[in-house]
């Protein structure tokens, strides 16, 4: 009996706690023991779990002995369970930015993110083209405003390209559904409305993508499930969507996800595995794969994803492109999946800081009918052109947590750091995060129930044969997670908003690398039956857990790549409702790794023929 | 197999719906089937459900038939998870309110509060004394003011009378704690303040009785176990208590409850059944037991209870006292014990609703710490004297949930509604109120894990031969709910807030009996092991749930005796934040019953020696 006896940690009271550098605190890294299990293993594994009751009895003695239980399911702590994240506006001071007029459309917000751009965006891109550099959104739309090209060639070639990447030799599995009819509808009425001179806005004509959790017409949304859109309609564009198009954007598929966001590989064994553009023997990372990809791939500038874990940002860091969430709260919700209810949140991939900002302006704004957040402050946009002048900007480091990751990882963005506070003149400071751990596993837990009472209604009436076997192992252990399982990891998300309120007293960001590994192999194993890979699945999610257990935005920036070419991704997690902040710094950063950029394994250049 | 499938309830999308008297809605009674267990019985079974992992398979082919599956966990609703109450402030136009300066103390808001009482009340009570009355808060300020008795001439006849209800004939168990030393203390003080003519509010000298939930010193905080105060210190007095202490109320002790506000009879192993004054052979309620019971017994015009099911409410009703249970976040938490975070608060137990509405006005008020609700509108106070004056008030009768009761309680609350109309030419309204009991048994749902977390790092602890058995068993029920329970049951709470908005549309209030039976007998085998009496205990939370699921406030009003003589009370249930409004209404009920009072069977009277 010894053995199975786990004594939950006591944490102590936070009253007058200081969470400076020279804190005892100890780090725990992830300890996470479960080997890896793909084809044969994981059906059987699968299957014993399904088998009631024998299953519960298993999950309840697979239960009784792991850390989640230790540091959080039987801890005591003394704070009230915080149910959703609640990002709280202090007064928050902000350099250089200019505020938006709350009822203007989503043009006029894209109008006024574009005049907040340096000129160099529009105009020196010949001079900096030093290294390699995705086409953006300013680029399409000079091109299309001068007549060199149309939306509609650039559509053409597009799908040219997506038919060309699902290739045998190529098999990149990009999207999910892309209906060429539709998007060339699309592309013909905006090059109607170029030759017009009647242009909406710099995304009329832009390329999206949307990750298939959000709603997008013509599309069903399938989740990256063979059954969901069968038992939930898509009836119309989600409110994001719906912006994007009065921008006049092209909204031109939906992409490949990790089954139900239940996984961070993007392994899908329904629709394929998306493959990593700059090494397509490896993952894309997920669960917004395909999102992160088609960026990366030169097919789109821009693709929406959904956050609930890092689903945004960790693909897009594997992938080497840019992702950006913001608050909880910022960006409606309606008309995406709800496959949780306090975590998920839309998000941009994009291959520049510019790009997501002007895609930001154009989505963000709550609706009146949701009331995730009572009452958001005023949005607004940070004057990018001016982000040379940003003084005494604090960034904080909590060393041990920062340098738990690869070697070249914590190489690239220890290097990144310096150079930017060299740059800039700004500062590290060193702090200390308590249970950043008990965070990762609270967070696990929170999202997994959540995801468990969203499906449960489907599930009842589904055969269980067209579910990922991956995906029936999560789905299994999502459902043992207790109610008291559950309110406990609550009162860990209060403990630790309460944390991050001290830390963001010393500093105005924190810094991490986006991940503690870059895109790991495909194994052919994994293909059909997907694969149980904590101990990677843990690396990937290291650093994403503040912005979706406490809403804070997040954004993760490329800084080079590690010794195999695999890109690296630096992450800066903001106060809430700082994104006009977190964007000047990450600008800053990209300013500093534009030269460094590679092209893809993958590549299609839509403005000049491939 | 096929007897175990119980698929879920579909519910319909709330747009458009309408809740009249004429819906098609069906009601569902609570249709609980299990027997009846006490004695040997309830040691048997909670020690099978204690035996892991043993009890979890019982528990789990228990739950499997059970209707909270088919309502609640199984159901297929919309509405996404609302995890707390947000009684939201929509624009509330409240008729005869004075409203309150929000910096007052607590003794010039007991000021305000006197000044907005009827003549009546201070003058014409011996004119009116045809049936029996209880002494009020203004009877003793009178007297004491009057030097016609002292505050330490009270409660040296508190503490006999308290002594004396202890007797082995009696064996009443009204409280839990009693310090005689320290009550006497603070009357000795509160006399020297009459004597100076120093009296700080009508409050001073007022004997005040505190549910053993509550902290105040110099007691432990028992929740009504054994074993709560050795793991957690009283080391200040809640912010309710600290109040009243300013007032200069005396505390007279700590009253007895159901054992961790789990049932609904204050059948306490550990510390006595509380008895009925009206009838000791008669439960009193609970879990506010003892509070409820010294009131009636006339040994303190009122006490404070909390009130997570009805727990203040039913007692009271059960007792013949009015039961005022305000707002979610008006009254302050700190310093109850934290048996669940989204249900229980402070409610006041006292013989009339003046005295209810004093207290009332001393306590509430948030404190800036707690973010219970963010904000609440400002305080305003109802003008009792003028509610003959209150025009236009519609109270939503819901009929079939109305009539399912006793006849007593039927035919007497139908009748006092009727003359409550006549009276003052108010109007009745014929809703549909859709789901009640599946509202019960979110809320069942709901507040069992809640307690199940806040207890579980005290359980690992303790020794189990110190919990009452009837508690053992609902604590292996309450951890045997599952995540994805609880978060259903939030999603049914989400649309019973909606329901209810509507419903508020077309009322003012809700009207229903407090309880669907009169207190019933306590049987022998209970009182060592406490019992399982699931079918009347949900006859008794009947018509609570909207108060703590939802938050609403809500009042008990005696309006007379069923054929046993035991008292019935009236419930009114009122929108966000509409105090006022309810204590109207509630006074003008009152104003009804005064004549058919009756004493009870014990009974103290401190003013006039026994």
């Amino acid at each position: 009996m010894g053995m199975w006896k786990v004594k939950g940690v006591a944490y102590k009271p936070l009253v007058d706690a200081d969470f400076d550098g020279r804190s005892d605190q100890i780090y725990i890294s992830p300890n996470v023991k479960a080997p890896r299990m793909a084809g044969v293993l994981v059906k059987i594994f699968a299957w014993v779990l399904e088998l009631r009751p024998l299953g519960k009895l298993l999950l309840y003695f697979l239960k009784r002995n792991n850390l989640i239980n230790k540091l959080v399911t039987e801890a005591r702590l003394e704070e009230p369970p915080m149910y959703t994240p609640q990002p709280i506006h202090q007064d928050l001071e902000e350099q250089d930015v200019e505020s938006t007029d709350p009822d203007s459309s989503p043009s006029e917000r894209v109008k006024e993110a574009v005049n907040c751009l340096p000129w160099s965006t529009r105009n020196e891109r010949d001079e900096q083209k030093l290294g390699f550099r995705h086409w953006t959104i300013l680029d399409y739309s000079r091109a299309y405003s001068s007549g060199d090209i149309t939306p509609t060639t650039v559509v053409e070639r597009f799908i040219a390209s997506v038919e060309e990447s699902n290739r045998s030799d190529l098999r990149m599995s990009f999207f999910i559904n892309c209906d060429a009819i539709d998007v060339l509808k699309q592309a013909k009425e905006s090059t109607l409305r170029y030759k017009k001179g009647e242009q909406i806005s710099v995304l009329d004509g832009i390329l999206v993508a949307v990750k298939d959790e959000i709603d997008c017409l013509p599309y069903p949304t399938t989740g990256g499930t063979k059954w969901l859109h069968k038992f939930r309609q898509c009836t119309r564009d989600a409110c994001c969507v719906e912006r994007l198009r009065q921008c006049g954007a092209i909204l031109v598929g939906k992409t490949n996800m990790h089954e139900l966001g239940a996984g961070t590989s993007g392994i899908n064994p329904h629709y394929g595995t998306t493959r990593n553009p700059y090494n397509r023997d490896r993952i894309s990372g997920g669960s917004s794969s395909g999102s992160a990809a088609v960026v990366a791939a030169g097919l789109c500038p821009v693709a929406l994803g959904v956050d609930g874990g890092g689903s945004v940002r960790m693909p897009a860091a594997l992938c080497g492109v840019v992702g950006f969430k913001p608050t909880f709260g910022r960006i409606p919700h309606s008309g995406v999946l709800p496959l949780n209810w306090t975590m998920g949140m839309v998000g941009v991939l994009s291959a520049t800081i510019e790009d997501a900002f002007i895609v930001y302006a154009a989505i963000s704004g709550q609706l009146p009918s949701e009331e995730l957040i009572t009452s958001p402050p005023k949005l607004s946009f940070p004057k990018l052109g001016s982000t040379m002048g940003i003084t005494d900007i604090r960034l904080a480091k909590y060393g041990e947590w920062f340098n738990d990751c690869s070697s070249d990882i914590r190489l690239r963005c220890s290097e990144a750091l310096l150079r930017l506070c060299q740059n800039y003149n700004w500062k590290t400071v060193e702090v200390t995060i308590p249970d950043i751990e008990a965070m990762r596993l609270a967070h696990y837990l929170t999202i997994g129930t959540e995801c468990s009472a969203s499906l449960s209604s489907y599930l009842e009436r589904l055969d269980y044969s067209e579910l990922g076997w991956d995906v029936r192992v999560a789905l299994s252990i999502y459902g043992a997670f207790s109610g008291k399982d559950y309110i406990m990891a609550q009162k860990m998300r209060n403990r630790q908003n309460h944390i991050h309120q001290k830390v963001f007293e010393k500093a105005d960001v924190i810094v991490v690398p986006t991940t503690g590994v870059t895109a790991y192999p495909i194994l052919a194993d994994a293909l059909q039956t997907g694969e149980l890979e904590y101990v990677k699945g843990a690396a990937l999610v290291r650093y994403q857990i503040a912005g979706n257990f406490l809403g804070l935005p997040a954004v993760t920036v490329p800084v080079g790549h590690d010794r195999d070419g695999l890109p690296i991704g630096i992450q800066f997690i903001g106060k809430p409702w700082s994104e006009a902040t977190l964007l000047h710094i990450a600008y800053a950063m990209q300013a500093l790794y534009v030269q460094e950029c590679r092209k893809p394994e993958v590549y299609y250049d839509l403005i000049n023929e491939n």
